[in-house]
């Protein structure tokens, strides 16, 4: 990376071999970097849970979410099937139960979302490089009837572990980092290191910019979905692989900077931590009200429990992430 | 329930009387029993993931799931925004990204599914009785726009703790309760005492039925949805009411034993574990792993993190729960 | 309307009491101004198709037209369920096909869309005034489970006829009107009479504003859904009562002048024209290359067929307006 | 096809290749047999609308529809975005539209469907063959952002013409032809001469098996989408080539008989006429109505106007198709 001319393919290219997980865990692993979960991190990820201080880390799912369009994405559709005006109306009783008593009836609905429309996991086989997903998986396996490898399922049981929480602007002494600030692997050492917290193999990296503050204080999203955003920068990659850390979220849209710094490739963070590192990757993390316990009792560590649903063949999947100190 | 006629909506009605929690936690609350959980406990629960066995609760949710179209449901819905082949054959670099380099490119996916088609939990919003539902809340507040109240994005951090599971057929010595075996109080009792568990107030009880490890024997969901199922019976109310636990799920598509004992209401526990006593209840888990390995070391409680998705007035949501023990 | 005050709700219901067609054809109706369509007026407005010209009056179907999010409205959405590569990777055959020759595949997809987000009718159920919507029945007909009266599919086979296009700028000589700009039925005559058209029971009457060529000038659909537009005014609704037409088209978001000329009441002609008149009302209507090939022959009568989809219950449709001269 | 050997992959091509039309409009074309239609052709068929009795040809598009999952295919899903009842409770007023009055309130709604779901045409991009669609555009350009090739909203202007319906059962004095009866061209050619109807060139074939009379006795869809069905088999292809109609459609799911008369090949007639010939094909057809009248005048001509959708790359649409008598 210490190059003259600016970033680009070639870049790319030549951290993601150096990073690559490709074959580490065997040719038919459809896991990743959560191969670093072991049952014995587990159980030490669960110590942490000391307070039973329980924070849930999601966004809102609903209509006044950040996307607006772009990706075709767009935010959380919620349609009833049958509401409580048809219990007063009786306008269920009379298509569904016959002659049965219509002093109790249920409501129910139905969820219309993409997986990656609000807090989410990055399936490893959300990204192509070269015609290839994770582990060198033909991109043709993510095909219109979902991803026959490295889907979001794989990892059902998987995200269960120690987090731990990178307060980076807090270190800095700012409210937040602004759009287009790059955060290397350097600074995230430094904010550990200020905080008095060591990364350890197999952890969760709860990484905060602020920009969700930001965006709440302004009262709108803004261009949150897309637009610029400070994030993780080409910079961190050999950091975050060499940390062994088993999966790695932000309080952003995409986790890593914008605009990118690379001049010909979208996202080259994606490639090299989900496609090459075969990281499992967490946007739209709610991070602000446990940033400001940790930031109380001045412990970064908790449990962190976020299983992706198992929607088969998945790419993504929503979540709604849990830490408890 | 001592009656000589077959119980109806006035049995309904008396238990529901003695079991309330209306207005138990104020005129306010849309928690219900899960007010029960609080810190200590959920730091007490924590303690049980001892060797940091993970088990992933949920069945698969795709198009080949239980639902047959009942109550207007659906089995989940996948589909792709963008595919590994879009990445092959350059789709979408033509319409997204311009002159962006095409070397990497991003999948992209939807899912589409009634709340309550695989693994879930009700909300307290789920039911109504007589035009109101729990707390005494108005039907009408779940209208065409959502749950107003007592909807399940309320439960977003709450749904945490120690986990029993109560393994009713393994106590009895069968693979399965057989279709139409009510569970009443005194069976859940027998099955505590036989595994030498205690249930306590604040738990989330996991009654296994044997029922999915029927239809999985048989190859086909069959009539699971809906048709005939062991399950709690009216008998097993009290019981519940007094065990103050905080949540209740079991491996059966609604809960409750089908056909149903009451003669003119459908689905007569929901009303009363539910409405009345604002209980969380989750359906269509899947236990057999977990139930494996209680039976192997007879240590029949542990950790247990199963949040619901944050879904703004949502009367259900789908979820993956986790077991740790 | 000759009032010296702002028109408010009192005026609505004062001009909705004397054009209201509320039981004109008995209590059981639920097509309104649909019934001024008879067979001989159908076998007429046949005659016009002269020429064999045949113009699709509609905005192209997908995720680039003009809903924004209000109203809860968006873009229709188009997902494959299989397509051309799955084919070609062979990817369904493996899922679906067993054993047969994967040399002939099919492709499939979905749709998904409000029935109001491009081209459409609004059904006579899609308008509540006072708790009622079109001939008095009772607002709660409309359910979550759709309309039990005067929904789309009442008018199945009833929307053909004469069309006449009224292309209002052109009669003007303008290339389109100005958002604000109110159409009253003085103008409309106007328009028909320098047109040389006369209009008559029955008819289909295709209002132009121009606003889609302005839109299209534009090269964005900017706010052209829910913003400023020209558009029927509260002048024109004696005129179209009075001409006893069978619905009622333009090329707008809305039909109506924006801002409406009502100061408490939104799109206060749907309550006039849809629940009080019982008259069809289309919206976003395609009408430049027709009007040019009326500007073109200078006639501006032709057959008009626009079915809606057989949706059970639907509040509006999706369409094809086909006109043929 | 006379051969000795049941037919296969191999008679496919066989066929194909004598009937195919790739080119024969050129290397650029999008519409097949839509070709034949042409503005005389349509001006004739209009004048075949002497009595304006008009005929809607949809089934109902609602949950109770035919599909039963296959294909992945599914009923059409309608969900209210805003209900009569949030007029009446005001939920609406309260969410949308602060303090506008509230007397007067709009309702929507959304609808979800598989474009093959009901009474559709099949889009020329909904077949391949050996990795090619109609007119040799390859499978890749049917991805999973839907068809750039041949998709159905090329067809928006060009289903309108003379309709002829061929009631084969009522030729052959029988109520309905049996599942897995085939029609030949020489069926076909003597049902028209029993009726004293001619075929002329871009006529609209609508060929009823009397199939969806049958579920309507039996009261239930059973097998009709997928099962054993009667409909046209490879004997009618050189025919129906031969007679250079511009579409056809049939009251069954398939159009052509089940179980298909190949070994190998699934339903080898849409390779033929959708791939080979571009013929579009309509499915799901409702005859019923336009057979008896038929019957009663003897006359078997009409003017047909059936538009899809202007569904943006859609390999299908929904319809509501119209004959005018």
């Amino acid at each position: 990376m210490a190059t003259h001319t600016p970033p680009d393919i070639r870049t790319v290219r030549e951290i993601g071999e150096k990073c690559s997980n490709w074959k580490r865990w065997g040719g038919q692993d459809e896991l990743g970097t959560l191969n670093f979960v072991t049952p014995q991190r587990v159980a030490e990820g669960a110590r942490l849970a000391r307070q039973g201080r329980v924070y849930s880390l999601s966004i809102a799912f609903d209509e006044r979410g950040p996307q607006t369009g772009g990706l075709m994405r767009f935010n959380p559709m919620h349609f009833m099937l049958r509401d409580g005006a048809n219990a007063v109306t009786g306008t269920t009783v009379r298509d569904f139960f016959g002659g049965v008593n219509r002093h109790t009836l249920g409501t129910d609905d139905v969820i219309f979302m993409p997986t990656h429309s609000a807090t989410h996991w990055d399936a490893l086989a959300h990204i192509t490089f070269d015609g290839k997903i994770y582990n060198g998986y033909d991109a043709t396996e993510v095909s219109s009837r979902g991803a026959r490898k490295a889907s979001i399922d794989a990892a059902r049981d998987k995200i269960v572990g120690r987090g731990v929480l990178l307060d980076v602007p807090r270190a800095q002494e700012k409210r937040w980092l602004e759009p287009g600030e790059a955060i290397s692997g350097e600074a995230l050492q430094a904010c550990a290191d200020r905080q008095g917290v060591a990364i350890r193999p197999g952890d969760f990296l709860l990484i905060r910019t602020g920009q969700m503050a930001q965006v709440q204080q302004q009262g709108s999203w803004g261009s949150y979905a897309g637009g610029d955003a400070p994030g993780l920068g080409l910079a961190s990659v050999p950091w975050l692989h060499a940390s062994q850390v088993a999966g790695v979220a932000t309080d952003t849209w995409g986790a890593e900077v914008r605009p990118n710094e690379t001049s010909d490739v979208f996202q080259p963070l994606h490639s090299l931590l989900i496609a090459f590192m075969g990281l499992t990757v967490g946007e739209m993390f709610y991070l602000e009200d446990l940033a400001a316990d940790c930031a109380r009792d001045r412990v970064y560590e908790f449990f962190f429990v976020a299983p992706p649903l198992r929607i088969t063949g998945g790419v993504g999947s929503p979540i709604n992430p849990i830490a408890i100190k």
